[in-house]
């Protein structure tokens, strides 16, 4: 019986559950892999005396070396974070023969060509589905399931702590601040959330998708991000007016040859089938030439829902070891489309604000609006206390050049107060 | 530049479809396939003559073996439907040495076995993505992508037609046939609805999704059968009472190493990943014991959606077509798991009777489900007129022997006029 050896870099959560895992179905990938078995020979730990129950001491090292540089590892598993000593470890582990499975979201918007270039370069495969969206296989149903298809638009639900935020102030109707820290109570949030709540977790997802679903190299510097921090009650509750709830998007589209990436929170009606995503499930919904719309919704974090995509991907890697493979093709990346400016970008946007209550006040700010070609789809006025009003007004799609110079001219108006806050909406689904 | 001659046995929607998107997304594949050309060579088609925009007429012909034993052909796409003449073309197409893809449900759910390792046999792949669900890549998305784990349940809306009457009754309050005629004239429904609203096109896939899960070869003859042609809008308004929806489903469930694979109408609750998937949508549902659960939803039927389905797996052949392959593993049916007989399978029950409305009746109903272990979960009671009652029950968790002999038993008692119908509920999601 043949057996395959793999390293394992880290050993937090995930770590523990690919460990798991592998003895869990043990029988299934011997019958799957024809009796060649999987095991794990070497695990990099910084802290050899932490408890890891069912992890036999003897596995663990606090010598990288012992994994990278070890002759008889066909596999290397990275699950530790972070960037440059990630980055270090994979390029010697490739260099030195070993395919590679990497959960590192960071690295890969970073420097995912470089690295799955060497992986060419030195025909080993690099493989990184749990990367994205947790134990929802995106990754391998856009570069494999759906190969046939010109991908379009991906849209996706791909940072829980946001969506656990949302759902809750949506639903109760509670501030960011006072669900913030619940979520951090109930471990959602990390002690810091900014890479969360600022959107940049979820940029690196929307980077490494639009890059496979393109052909096209993205990366974390070509993304347009915004957080959720300036989501307020109010907010919430005009959205619900509108038959809609708000979203942290990532958002990637292909039009007449230039593609567009961003990241911010979203009104979507809800009858779109991201809107019922609740709590910490993940969601992508893509759009492709033949399939129409497809929409996978899972868990988007935890142990043994990530460690389902790495060892989906263990197990692709260890049935292709059997062939004769002329080419590895680690990065799809052929195309050099433009990626437009955000200020080249359509949107339906929502615009609240706190005006002076007084007659043609809605006349003035239209014609603001009119006069930056930006059309108006519909309007809510409320009296506020003080002589004053707010008014909450959804437009048709304007480029956002358009928008933000309507919003200048409205914001210099004697008659506005303030401009709470200006969102984009998806509504022509 | 290396070309791959395909043969294409059928030219109707589907046919017709795969010819066009070969050609709109020629320069993907091209890129994808590093450079190999993929090209339709020969058609079978039954008449000559017959309109099919943009298909040159040279390239089609009446004589099958003008395809099966063709020694150009590559690979054979099979989109006649039906069983016998399409099983005989594709056996031998695999004995003259070509790989085969097929969209055919009613001979993978009858004959698939055979099939697949015929292919082993030849070392020829054959595929069958677009038999279930058509564009979504459920087969794939099992099989491939959730790999590493065991998969416990699968769950689908796997029939348009079903799904839009079921839809229209649930949102315009209309009845089954007035719903059913409208669905013959948008041409969703056959002029014989007989086998989608019988269940029997369900059955198909899901013994399909049954077989790859499970790996145990589930057939036609193991599914367990009930069509939606005894759903009234009563029982339709009464499930909106329970919060619920009406959904015709196919359900395979792995449990203590015995497995049941059965299609019925069910009662679902609003908040279920699939209660939302209306109109001509399908959806899958799966549970897996490491990535937990996760919903695909898209569409079913269609010209380009399943031809999205068939050049996907003609892709991933020809990918393998430049690899030394040692083995080809068609079929991956190697359990022998029971498969349950109906009484032993266990489901939440929904009752509707018409009872004489006098006091005791509730009594008298309540002792007959007890007296065979059935405990009741919640009651609706609606007075009619002319001394009569309706009685709606739904029960716990019960077997379905016991549902059964309660219904006997229940069916005899003379405060009952008529049961009017009996519908399994998924409550616990």
């Amino acid at each position: 019986m043949k057996k395959i050896k793999i390293g394992l870099l880290g050993c937090g959560t995930v770590g523990q559950s690919v460990y798991k895992l592998l003895k869990l179905n043990r029988n299934k990938y011997l019958a799957i892999l024809d009796g060649v078995e999987l095991e794990i020979v070497k695990i990099l730990v910084n802290d050899l005396e932490k408890d890891r129950d069912s992890i036999p001491g003897e596995l663990l090292t606090t010598n990288p070396h012992d994994i990278i540089a070890n002759k008889e590892i066909d596999i290397v598993i990275e699950v530790i974070g972070g960037t440059s000593i990630a980055e270090e470890y994979i390029t010697e582990a490739i260099r030195n023969g070993k395919h590679i499975i990497t959960a590192n979201k960071d690295l890969m918007a970073t420097r995912g060509q470089e690295i799955l270039e060497l992986g060419n370069e030195y025909f080993k495969e690099v493989k990184y589905e749990a990367s994205v969206a947790g134990a929802i296989p995106i990754i391998s149903t856009i570069k494999d399931n759906l190969q046939s298809n010109q991908i379009t638009k991906v849209m996706g639900i791909i940072n829980g702590t946001t969506n656990f935020i949302l759902t809750k102030m949506f639903a109760e109707r509670r501030s960011l601040e006072d669900v913030l820290q619940e979520a951090k109570d109930l471990g959602y949030a990390e002690a810091d959330p900014t890479s969360d709540i600022e959107g940049l977790d979820a940029a690196r997802k929307i980077a490494i998708l639009a890059s496979i679903a393109f052909s096209r190299r993205v990366k974390l510097e070509n993304v347009y991000v915004e957080g959720i921090t300036k989501i307020s009650v109010d907010d919430v509750n005009y959205a619900r007016q509108f038959k809609s709830t708000i979203k942290l998007l990532g958002i990637a589209i292909l039009k007449d040859d230039a593609i567009e990436v961003r990241v911010h929170p979203t009104l979507l009606p809800l009858s779109h089938p991201l809107a019922k995503v609740d709590d910490v499930y993940n969601a992508v919904y893509l759009e492709g030439n033949a399939f129409g719309d497809l929409t996978l919704i899972g868990k988007g974090a935890g142990g043994l829902p990530t460690a389902s995509a790495v060892v989906s991907d263990l197990l692709s890697i260890v049935k292709n070891m059997n062939k004769d493979i002329l080419k590895v093709q680690n990065c799809s990346c052929y195309l050099d489309l433009l990626i437009k400016k955000i200020e080249d970008t359509i949107s339906h946007y929502y615009f609240r604000m706190v005006v002076v209550d007084k007659t043609r006040v809605l006349s003035k700010i239209a014609d603001a609006f009119a006069s930056n070609n930006v059309s108006i789809d519909s309007v809510i006025q409320r009296k506020l206390p003080d002589g004053k009003a707010e008014l909450v007004i959804l437009t048709d799609r304007v480029l956002n050049k358009n928008m933000q110079s309507a919003r200048e001219q409205i914001e210099n108006l004697d008659v506005v107060i303030e401009i709470k806050s200006v969102l984009r909406s998806e509504k022509e689904y």
